[in-house]
């Protein structure tokens, strides 16, 4: 399956963290891409780039202007919309449904999103409906619709690659 | 399973908004506590406590001067002490031995431990080897561990509730 995600509503240095964590968990649960709406402060670029560059994978962040007509663009060529709120129906409840499609574009929002993306979407998907986070809705959402092989994947031309260990940190580099 | 969650090396304003999002997902995820340890912007605290009045349940946040100390009387009471780190063992190799504790307190870090945490840990788990979130990295803990039935939760004395919906948001309110 192919997953992009859309996290829009981004508000400068207040949310640049956030984004940072939701943009590494897009890359590191499996997604293609991450798009990002407004004014994005370089860092969260740069690292999600940083990282990409030492732990491998092709994972790519885009910035754009005009994050409906990205949604509109990627119904028409097939795709799906997926939105997580904590208004949606329930994940678990969805997820066979999920797993049949081939394309999915999941939108993330921050602190409020417009009406309209619940009448785009073709889910709006709760992970829980209880308030967390973004960045834990993304990461379930993911888990789901990979069930858990997202963990096993190996990034491609990675320079780090961790040996799992019962204590300690082991590294190996490949150089 | 009684599940509490430690939070260390949280550094002022800098995590306030990271640590806030590890509360909520300790919360709305299962957990019966959060303890934080350092200077805690009083903010962190309000908002976990305005979410749980909201939303009901009996989920609490403590501030602990000596999180050794914490993890040591929980040891000794029998507990055992998960660490999340991208270097561990992974979740899904030990989600089986995990679901037999009684007790266990997630250590989840800001940027960088102590080494002592690894040897303190009775277990150093990890959820992928990749870099991403301590957000993403508990909320998959304790998804794994509860085995998704976390979600099916029912939080006592809410005055606000979510009916689950396929477009808008529904929220029942009990006053």
């Amino acid at each position: 399956m192919n997953v992009s995600v859309l996290r829009i509503g981004h508000r400068l240095v207040r949310d640049d963290r956030v984004t940072t964590h939701v943009a590494l968990v897009a890359r590191a649960f499996g997604a293609d891409a991450i798009y990002m709406t407004g004014i994005l402060d370089e860092s969260v670029k740069d690292t999600v780039a940083d990282v990409s560059k030492r732990w491998g994978g092709s994972f790519r962040v885009e910035v754009v202007q005009d994050w409906k007509n990205l949604a509109r663009v990627w119904k028409k060529e097939g795709g799906k919309v997926a939105h997580l709120t904590m208004y949606g129906i329930n994940i678990d409840d969805m997820t066979e449904r999920l797993c049949e499609e081939s394309k999915i574009l999941v939108i993330v929002g921050a602190e409020k999103v417009p009406q309209e993306v619940y009448s785009l979407a073709d889910y709006n998907i709760a992970i829980g409906n209880q308030p967390h986070s973004e960045i834990s809705a993304l990461a379930i959402f993911l888990d789901r619709i990979f069930t858990g092989k997202q963990f096993r994947r190996v990034f491609a031309d990675a320079n780090l690659k961790i040996v799992p260990s019962e204590k300690g940190k082991k590294v190996q580099e490949n150089r």
